[in-house]
């Protein structure tokens, strides 16, 4: 019997250890809740953690019961709750907590905000108890996800003593998928959205995806693309909405939908969409008060309005104020909230389209309703391997004013190319706009500290479709994570983010995590030495934004063509946005502008953003500018090249299934690496007329060939 | 050391008690190689495996020897080669077998026919040793599988001999797969094709894709939508398409494509493509050598012209002789083979579309290449949940015919209704053509055993997407398993099959394969009872053909409408398609056609396929015909009823996740049924003028509802 017994206990350890059982999809993403083998962690764990007592009664505490016993059985099997003393964990929002616990918590409470929590450890009765509690279940939750990853990357617990808080109030995803399940920009699959078998056939992603969004802080999704479609408004989608919003609830993620400001016309059955006009305002009202009905803690409405040609009020002369506060009006007495996104450059703008949001937005600082943000991307242009922070952050001083980053990879290489956005994110957070000063950063802007808003805000175009491990590359799970961590906190490091997504995701040792961090702390540097180094941006391949086009002249808008970014010809190459170009220089701060405006003093990752330059001008490191930018594009390719070799180097510390389908992808990301630096040095070089510099390798293939590519199916366009 | 040790051990079976590790996704289908938890049955099957001997090398063999290890540790996990005695298991095909093992499978190995196999147990030197071998290495796949089949479904492999061989030479699956990965009649998910990542990035699931259709006999693989792009046929798509064939060579899958009879003009800058133009044939040719020249064992091309709008050789004055033979002739020399699609019928030509495929094709038979076969579905019409059987079928005595199943079901149910379709399959196969007097059946048409045809084949139209689970609905799973097995023998019983998938997907527990088994083999004239009984036939929806739209009369072609189908007025309902109607009937073999022409033979299953027929005649049962049809409608829901409770009876048998979906599943099923109880009786009712029988529950809900739903982005349209 016993025999037979352990015979059965073997085949698991068996299995689980040859990931028979089941190869890592990568569908667990960060939460694998990895069984720790080292047995003094696992014991030192297990001492504290002989019983859990819940305090309170609710949709989410229900779902940190369920959350716990699902990380404690896997992280520690059947070791668990085995009693070898009586110390234990507490968990509950502090209404919830009996007096005794109070009183050893007092302190730590009066500092909570917001959802903030507090993990610590308290001895009652001589009995060690981790406690962890909040002002709200929400915050308990955190609590909770913060004290599991704190087992799972394998951090003491003896003593904890925690506290911890949001620092930015809406932290949220933005999906653009269209009601076909298209999703734009999308290289992870399809929509995870799943609207024909809503409301009835609730997909297990749909828990899963708000576990591992809750885990990290996101609070809010909107759930439908920004070029919006207005049937997402019409009862027959509203039933599917409250669907998903009833799964997210217990997690504390609100849902919100784009709205199409001409929906009062396409789904309403009127004549026109003006803001202005009574029976717009109404209708708007009305079909708020309709969703709210149905999905009481709806969160609100994001809006493009009037770019790319999406309607908007400009379509009937009114202007964004008019548009948004109209809104705001409809939703504001649930306590809805608008995203206005600033996201605007016309064809019939001449100028430079780097400065045509600042222009259109900054003049109406202050005229927003106070439950409308303005959603800003991070730069200027669109989403580059690297741009200078937009001009915006800072600008507005009484308008609430949210940051939009992208974490699907228009142009990093889409869906197979590893590169870790953090460290982008980081960059952006970190810049000073100098709009109060010295230390004005963007991250201030952001938490609302430098001109005190009422909310704030920070959204992540998402990366994440159908694709069994949520985001096609499982390398691309850490933008998720990271994107997720930086919301919560935006003065987090990247890669301290890195490494904590690196051990729950694959492993704790050490040989492993080391190597795998460096790498992607590395790679955002590393895709824009082989795409746009010193500056270059929007040379993609138009449309699907797929591969090189800095050849591309013949669109119908120039601000589409990647020559209209680069600008080069036989005298040199770069944008001139200082006083003597576009002038765009001077929608920063002066500080910032004199920087910007002056060659010498502009950091040379931004040359080219800023200033048009000879090919002979010398670098910082003596190179001609030609050199310089032909030994970039070559050193992207080489630390790709290392990329790629420090992940084989790395086999026996992962599980098969993961470590081959990433390998395949540096092999990828290799090509496309080396696509980049040919395509775009023997296009660049008929104006330099220049040989490569020694160590650049020449490119096997003609630039016509490069040219004569075509990609009628690539995804996301 | 040993304590830490097993309480190591006692994590993983917990966790796989509880299906913590993973949850179950359903995405390892029928090869999920669940321990065998018996010891009994697990150590008397050790007792014969205690080593495996491997004869021959090749890709195949390799593959072999992967999914024996992979089946074996999972099946009895580190029980596995323990060594208890010498028996052991002896794999490869005869060639490389030595003379000793030969001699004692001298009779089997003499009547292996095909990629047949033989499993014997033979004695040599004392020792019990399970041969499995076969003529080609594929026929030793063939037997690995259904050997491990015995084990997954726990029957005795005690002097195992058998031998077993495939009655259908092409047993194969279409994809109506579109390059942009939507899926034309697909409703899970969209194309496991990743075109787009393709040729270098490799998904794991074409891997099981193909270890699924090799377990169950498949050997061709179409890719590509029947209405079909041109771009595949051009170098960038077929290097992506022979990385497919990379993968699925070793297990004995070939691919096909799908060729668009304009291609010569859309990609090959020819001003026609008349097949009887010889640049037109010497394009073909060329490009058919372009391909073998990458992908060496390309099956061939798979046909669709002059149906629906695709182009064909009538758009030049041919036939489709002339165009299936042009392309014959193109394949011939690398001995692939041409699929022509019978599926034809005009909005020019006024006859019952019924007729229309029989008229076109029966005149050309005898008139094709003997590389040609041409593709029938199984009934007239298009995919019913009930036809009678094609009169093509036996009509065609010198010429190639295959068969066309549709697995994914677009008049079914789509992807949410339970509808064990093999049963379907089974009724067309077992009917009798007379062709040959009694007993030619449609099966003795399909194996080519009726008029000794020179190739055979059969093919399913997939229902495969990229859900986790392959098929939306984890019962779907059934579909494709069985249409394996019926491809691999025509003769075999629906109901077998259904048990031994229960037994592989879920598990041998008698008190859930029963109930399972009973509801799955009724199911399908379940999903007749409420949809289209006693011979209606295409009331669905039109378009995407989801849910019910019997009174849909306005599409510009009026055999679009499902008013042409049931001719319902106040007189009675159905299509007179005897020698008084649109003699239909006389395409039959004359026994056949005297059983339809009267209404008292005609079984009253094809009642109104046949007839059109009073309100108040008489059915067998002595209800009227308007009090049968409602009985019937109601009659389907309750079975609904009853497959929902049978189901949510049997919670504690499976894992949670499988259960939790399923049930869902039967939710929206039991919804949908009433949905076509309730219209489709409301809309005939206003023809009947006659009262609901007792018994028939009257709607809630209004025709004009019903016929107000609209579904904007149903699936698979």
């Amino acid at each position: 019997m016993i025999k037979t017994f352990y015979k059965t206990l073997l085949i698991c350890l068996f299995l689980s250890i040859h990931n028979i059982c089941s190869a890592n999809d990568g569908y667990k993403l960060w939460l694998q809740y990895n069984y720790i083998e080292d047995s003094d962690i696992r014991d030192n764990y297990l001492s504290h953690l002989n019983s859990v007592q819940y305090f309170g009664d609710s949709e989410t505490i229900n779902v940190i019961k369920e959350e716990i016993s699902l990380a404690m059985k896997s992280l520690f099997g059947n070791d668990y709750l085995k009693n070898i003393n009586k110390n234990g964990l507490i968990i509950g929002a502090t209404s919830n907590l009996n007096t005794k616990i109070l009183k050893k918590l007092k302190n730590e409470i009066s500092n909570i905000q917001k959802d903030g929590f507090v993990i610590k450890q308290v001895k009652i009765g001589g009995i060690k108890q981790i406690v962890i509690t909040a002002k709200t279940d929400i915050g308990v939750l955190y609590g909770t996800f913060n004290f599991l990853k704190r087992l799972q990357t394998h951090q003491s617990i003896d003593k904890i003593n925690v506290i911890d808080f949001p620092k930015v109030d809406i932290r949220m995803l933005n999906h653009w998928d269209n009601l076909d399940r298209t999703v734009e920009r999308g290289y992870s699959g399809f929509s995870i959205w799943d609207w024909h078998r809503l409301p009835n056939y609730i997909d297990t992603r749909y828990k899963d995806y708000a576990r591992a969004n809750a885990s990290i802080g996101i609070n809010g999704t909107a759930l439908t693309n920004v070029n919006s479609n207005a049937l997402i408004l019409t009862p027959h989608y509203i039933e599917k909405v409250k669907a998903i919003a009833d799964v997210f609830r217990p997690y504390g993620i609100k849902v919100y939908l784009t709205a199409r400001f001409s929906a009062p016309i396409e789904i309403g059955n009127l004549e026109t969409a003006d803001p202005l006009d009574e029976n717009v305002a109404k209708w708007w009202k009305d079909k708020t008060a309709e969703i709210y009905k149905e999905i009481p803690d709806f969160g609100g409405f994001l809006v493009k309005a009037n770019s790319e040609g999406q309607p908007g009020p400009q379509n009937y002369g009114r202007n964004h104020i008019d548009g948004a506060n109209m809104l705001a009006d409809a939703v504001k007495p649930f306590n809805g909230i608008v995203m206005w996104r600033a996201f605007v450059y016309s064809e019939h703008d001449p100028d430079d389209r780097a400065k045509q949001a600042y222009s259109e937005f900054v003049p109406y600082d202050g005229q927003f309703r106070d439950n409308v943000l303005i959603q800003v991307k991070n730069g200027a242009i669109d989403f580059q391997p690297r741009e200078p922070f937009h001009p915006m952050f800072g600008a507005m001083a009484k308008t609430n004013l949210m940051m939009e980053f992208q974490i699907t990879q228009e142009y990093m290489g889409q869906g197979t190319h590893l590169v870790y956005q953090p460290k982008l994110y980081e960059e952006v957070l970190k810049a000073d706009t100098y709009r109060e000063g010295k230390g004005s950063f963007v991250a201030k802007v952001i938490d609302g500290s430098l001109h005190n808003k009422k909310i704030t805000g920070i959204a992540g175009v998402a990366n994440i479709g159908t694709d069994i491990n949520w985001t096609g590359h499982h390398f691309l799970q850490a933008n998720w994570y990271g994107f997720g961590r930086m919301a919560w906190n935006p003065y987090l490091k990247s890669s301290d983010i890195a490494e904590e997504w690196i051990k729950m995701t694959f492993t704790n040792e050490k040989a492993f995590v080391k190597p795998v961090k460096k790498m992607m702390v590395s790679s955002r540097e590393t895709v824009v030495n082989y795409m746009t180094p010193y500056g270059l941006h929007h040379i993609m391949a138009t449309g699907h934004h797929f591969g090189p086009g800095p050849w591309v002249d013949n669109l119908s808008r120039p601000e589409w063509n990647p020559v209209y970014y680069h600008k080069a010809d036989e005298n040199g190459v770069g944008f001139n946005r200082t006083n003597t170009g576009s002038n765009a220089t001077a929608q920063y701060a002066s500080a910032v502008k004199e920087i910007y405006n002056n060659i010498e003093t502009t950091p040379e990752i931004y040359l080219l953003w800023f200033h048009h330059i000879p090919w002979d001008y010398k670098l910082k490191n003596g190179e001609t500018l030609w050199n310089g930018l032909a030994l970039k594009y070559q050193q992207g390719v080489n630390e790709v090249e290392e990329m790629k070799s420090t992940w084989n180097s790395l086999k026996k510390y992962i599980d098969p299934q993961r470590f081959k389908e990433i390998s395949m992808m540096f092999d990828v990301q290799l090509n496309d690496a080396k696509w980049w630096r040919d395509s775009c040095l023997l296009y660049f070089q008929q104006f330099s007329k220049k040989p490569l510099p020694k160590g650049v390798e020449k490119s096997k293939i003609t630039l016509e060939y490069f040219k004569s590519l075509k990609f009628p199916f690539a995804p996301g366009n």
